[in-house]
């Protein structure tokens, strides 16, 4: 089916090393883990498999790739780290130096031609010398958002308008999750961190943007609104006390016109209260489609398994800075349990 | 973005006309319809606009696709005429040999790989011989029981185990549609014409069969069943009344096993009555996904949306027998009215 992957974890993160134990336990019949990189001091020389308990596997956290290829065969990069192009542009650069393909939960790096157009062109054309593919993916940006409302349109002869809706209840998610939202915030705090313009979902405009390329439509212009979601009463969280007032999430939403009519309509609301999750798409077309997932789809599970099934499509792209819409049908597998 | 298409509709039924239909009204931008080709006396010499109600379009219907080859540059055939490959196969070679690419709604002919072994083989020889492409799509099989859980797993790193459920209501559907699934049969004809193996809904194991292929798992064995539905009380349609008893349509599954355990089911019931439409896919796996579409995806429709949207994604394809694993990401377009 694919060829044998012999991969590091670049970034060990929850994610990374989600990812990483994820390699361990459910794939390892395909993807060879053959090292692991971080730059937290607290984590180098480690062992991965203990650093993620699932038990000593040999392969010790480093601080830099360079000296796993120097003993290993690797062809792929599991790539963990930043939200931001500008960021982690000279990781991937110095990756695809390596002559590694990489698969990234970089958000912006999920359809990159527009906000960070040149960056983008740059990366391309070295990928495309060193003979590698990179590519940015997860849950969302990388699924939820983009990837399956495109494919909901395959059966539709006229589509007029799309609506995704995400809905994530943050009260049982991580910490850091919590505060990445804002909630506890004053809203003027919120504010203020929103002015940073590194606050509120990564990601959104990429998706947006990935889907009107998919579906083929020049936006004339893009509204990004990113709005505190205030609680009305007070919540707890394991982590977190929010009083009445305060902050309790983000309301965020990316909005695509044509002719002066909103034709794409990104809506993503992540917060603490009693909520379910559910992610919605709606199609105003022929024929009609309301779309549901039920409960949501789970957001670090969900980026790990399309970082992990990216991996394996991957080889189906001609080398260059690629996107979801570049190595196939997208597709798990199944795997029978003992 | 794709070349542009030169077309002729091949077999003029209702899915047919639909599309013809829907290529003069909205595709026509992309699309050239420069022919249409049915055997039936009584559509032959009538101009294809007037017959699907769009107005005179001085394409008129032939009953040989040869003279409309020699007068037109056509490079794509929508294929629209029977279920069976036993059937259609004669009419798809001539068509190879015309090099002329096929997009067909022949149900089998959407993963012909096993049931149909070695017709499959020989038109995927000739058709690379020839360097078109053939691809068997739709709604079902092409798109609601197959592609779109295909793509749901994208995001599992684990899947245990898939079940698909389709739900049609076909209380306001066409007469042959109500009568291709026995409704106002009493049982005992249900099953006699069950016993002739062209009853019930074609392209259930197909869709297993594609599903198991992506996701990577050889089943030891697929069971299908086909039962009719008895209604217990009496039901009136447009066309027909049914009375308590007698037959209100189907309910035809195929579960396909890995080790005695069922792995991959699916589940389609189309019958009269009072339900609701819907079709959902139940993932069990990591993460699990409740997926439903409420209302359902509307077949006629979706059925020519899914024929021309791999219209112009079959290109990216190389030569030979292909599935709707080998055009890239699924997808529609975003039309803004004027
Ligand atoms: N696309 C999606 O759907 C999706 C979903 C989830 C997450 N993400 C994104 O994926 C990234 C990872 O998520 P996370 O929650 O694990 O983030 P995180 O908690 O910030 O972890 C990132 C890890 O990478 C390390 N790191 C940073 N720069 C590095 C470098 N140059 N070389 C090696 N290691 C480096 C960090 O070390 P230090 O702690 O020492 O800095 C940290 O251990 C984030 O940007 C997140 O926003 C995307
Ligand atoms: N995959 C899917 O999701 C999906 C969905 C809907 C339909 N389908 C299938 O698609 C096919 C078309 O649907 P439909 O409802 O339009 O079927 P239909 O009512 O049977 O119409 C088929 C048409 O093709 C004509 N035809 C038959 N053999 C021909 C030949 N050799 N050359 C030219 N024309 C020929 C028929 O003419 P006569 O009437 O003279 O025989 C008829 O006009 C059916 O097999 C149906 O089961 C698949």
């Amino acid at each position: 089916m694919t060829k044998k992957i012999n991969a590091v974890q670049f970034g060990l993160g929850p994610i990374g090393q989600l990812c990483a134990k994820t390699i361990l336990q459910k794939h390892s019949g395909r993807i060879n883990l053959v090292g692991a990189v971080d730059i937290d001091p607290s984590k180098v020389g480690k062992d991965i498999g203990e650093l993620v308990g699932v038990g000593s596997t040999g392969i010790i956290v480093e601080n830099n790739i360079k000296s796993i290829v120097k003993k290993h065969k690797v062809n792929l990069v599991f790539h963990t780290t930043t939200s931001f192009m500008e960021d982690v542009k000279e990781q991937i650069i110095d990756l695809i130096k390596l002559k590694l393909n990489v698969v990234s939960s970089t958000e912006e790096l999920f359809f990159p031609w527009f906000r960070n157009r040149q960056i983008a062109e740059e990366i391309d054309l070295l990928a495309k010398k060193f003979k590698v593919r990179v590519l940015g993916t997860g849950v969302n940006p990388g699924f939820v958002m983009d990837v399956l409302p495109s494919v909901l349109t395959q059966v539709c002869t006229e589509v007029k308008k799309i609506r995704v809706e995400r809905v994530v209840n943050a009260s049982k998610r991580r910490l850091p999750l919590q505060l990445k939202i804002g909630a506890g915030l004053k809203v003027g705090d919120f504010k203020a961190k929103k002015a940073t313009g590194k606050f509120g979902h990564i990601g959104l405009v990429e998706s947006l943007q990935f889907l009107a390329y998919i579906l083929n439509i020049q936006l004339d212009e893009i509204k990004e609104e990113l709005n505190p979601i205030v609680t009305k009463r007070n919540l707890k969280t394991e982590y977190l006390t929010i009083q009445k007032g305060r902050v309790a999430g983000i309301h965020h939403t990316a909005i695509g016109f044509k002719n002066g009519q909103d034709v794409i309509t990104l809506d993503l609301k992540m917060y603490v209260g009693d909520h379910k999750d559910y992610d919605a798409v709606y199609i105003d077309g022929e024929p009609p489609i309301k779309m549901k997932v039920l409960n949501g789809i789970f957001g670090d599970v969900a980026t790990v398994g399309s970082l992990i099934n990216s991996a394996y499509l991957i080889f189906n792209a001609k080398p260059g800075l690629i996107t979801m819409a570049d190595i196939g049908l997208p597709h798990g597998f199944l795997r029978q349990r003992q």
